[in-house]
């Protein structure tokens, strides 16, 4: 039995809302913040997320509230805002937060301006916190309507990250404990950059053949960046890696496959960045990878295409001939 | 300029139809050899063939026949008939081939009975042979459609592997070189196994999450017995391996994938396996696929779990219900 009793969540998006549901399933006491004073009360009052979940009306106990004070009574934390808030979300639970408490991070990103991991920032802005993350192939409808679903939670204490699988198992969510925070987030990050590629391919019917090629091709430039950062294969090759590359290279129902979807039936880029609502969290990313790929000398073919088509130097056609017609090199050759 | 300028395609059906088309594209003098007259005269008729890739009409020029001592004319041959089939074929083609011509395996399988890979099953038959294997995610209609498509060409001689990919190789399509013959194989028989049971998660409607950790699973599984018969990790994270796991694991367009669909959505196995038509080669590959593991010590849950459903031994719910509950152990000590 896990010591968590209750879980704060913070963010009350689809994917925050699906997480507390899920710990509300394990037997936790679930309580979900959100900053939308609308979405708190549609929670108390309908037990639904009419914004985030239209479809879904819960059964679950979940207490939700405008009020960061909440976090006071996390035995474990699970933060689901969007990467780019990761850093000011930690500053504002700072005074609230217990010691030793674990914070789970659950955004895919790297920071941008300083190309740092989530826990790097969490190990700036609360080094007293026990740093975790959760990643894996997961959409959020699919995790509140509770359809079977298998995640990655990593802690650098294996103990902590086997408690908060215990505290976050039920039957139809399988968390799986590691200890590679690195590995699981350059999983989770990369998986949106490549997800842009491949949405692209589809957009301009190029076929599924060419889609798996590329999302194999992908995987290797994933592991390659993940190797020189120091991840483990197993992690590479495991639910928050190659699972949920594979899932978001593959659905429209993915928020970055959608945005390349787009890209590819030739809208512009720009017009998709100002549309408003959420931006897809690959197009940070894309310009963080290419960085990180030459800092740690590790030639990232597909990110540094995204990269260009985002920046306008490289246009959508070009960039999909350059990705589909490389020259001929032994397998074991490419880059 | 690669040596081969005559390629003999062995086998009528829509992948030889269109690999016989990319050798005309590659600038090839193709041969295409069937079986079935019919398809031998609307080949030469209509530049069509009804009966395999009803919707395409073909510009290229294919020479079609019934004879196969074609053969003698070739200074390669593909055999791109049924898996099961390539001891009869090989044997068929024996008095007709040149010595020292390049034999390219296109079909996925494993033999059943000896448990052979069809590499070999070509040193048995035709040990005076070049044994190659062509592999990748590769739909035959995306291809005849000359859609971008990659794949991997496997020779033991690493020469031979590239005179094969040169001679192939046209805009939209990539053969890349290899020497790995058992990985290149051992992915192709796989995948077929695998995406039985993902068809079957579709089936029963689990969702694109549970979708996608059952890839991942299943590529974990196919490198594990990779690994112990000899296969190169690249060879496995590449297009004959991971790239064509993912394109089987998530299309109707799949045989294999769709067999699984239809277990999942109640059919009997029974209604499926008599049902006339070609049957799917994951059917076969499965027990082979148990036996194989079993003799390389090697833990294979997928694949026990649909050899076990095509025996009749488990019932697909409570297949599903093994495969997405399994106890939460550490990501790293997952089999």
């Amino acid at each position: 039995m896990s010591g968590y009793r209750t879980i704060v969540v913070l963010g009350g998006g689809s994917w925050g809302t699906a997480l507390a549901l899920t710990a509300a399933r394990a037997g936790r006491e679930a309580i979900l913040w959100a900053r939308d004073a609308d979405v708190v009360a549609a929670i108390r009052s309908r037990q639904q997320n009419p914004a985030y979940l239209p479809s879904i009306t819960f059964d679950e106990v979940l207490e939700a509230t405008t009020d960061l004070a909440a976090v006071s009574r996390a035995d474990a934390v699970l933060l689901v805002t969007p990467a780019q808030t990761t850093r000011s979300m930690l500053a504002a639970i700072r005074p609230h937060l217990k010691p030793g408490t674990p914070v789970v991070l659950c955004a895919k990103g790297i920071e941008r301006g300083t190309g740092k991991l989530l826990t790097e920032i969490l190990e700036d802005e609360l080094p007293q916190a026990h740093p975790a993350v959760l990643s894996g192939p997961s959409f959020a409808e699919d995790v509140a309507r509770g359809l079977p679903t298998a995640v990655t939670v990593a802690a650098r204490d294996g103990a902590v990250a086997d408690a908060l699988a215990q505290a976050l198992a039920a039957p139809s969510f399988r968390p799986y404990a590691s200890t590679d925070l690195v590995g699981v987030q350059v999983g989770g990050a990369l998986k949106n950059v490549l997800a842009i590629a491949c949405g692209a391919v589809v957009g301009r019917r190029l076929g599924a053949s060419a889609q798996a090629a590329l999302t194999a091709r992908g995987f290797a430039e994933l592991s390659r960046l993940g190797a020189a950062m120091g991840a483990r294969p197993e992690t590479l090759t495991g639910l928050s890696g190659l699972g949920d590359l594979v899932l978001t290279c593959s659905s429209p129902q993915s928020r970055n496959f959608s945005f390349g979807l787009h890209l590819g039936e030739g809208r512009p880029v720009g017009d998709l960045v100002t549309l408003g609502g959420k931006l897809a969290e690959g197009v940070h990313t894309a310009r963080i990878a290419v960085e990180l790929g030459r800092r740690h000398k590790v030639s990232l073919p597909i990110c540094e295409t995204v990269a260009a088509v985002l920046d306008g130097t490289l246009t959508v056609d070009d960039a999909l001939t350059a990705l589909m017609s490389r020259p001929l090199k032994r397998e074991a050759e490419q880059s």
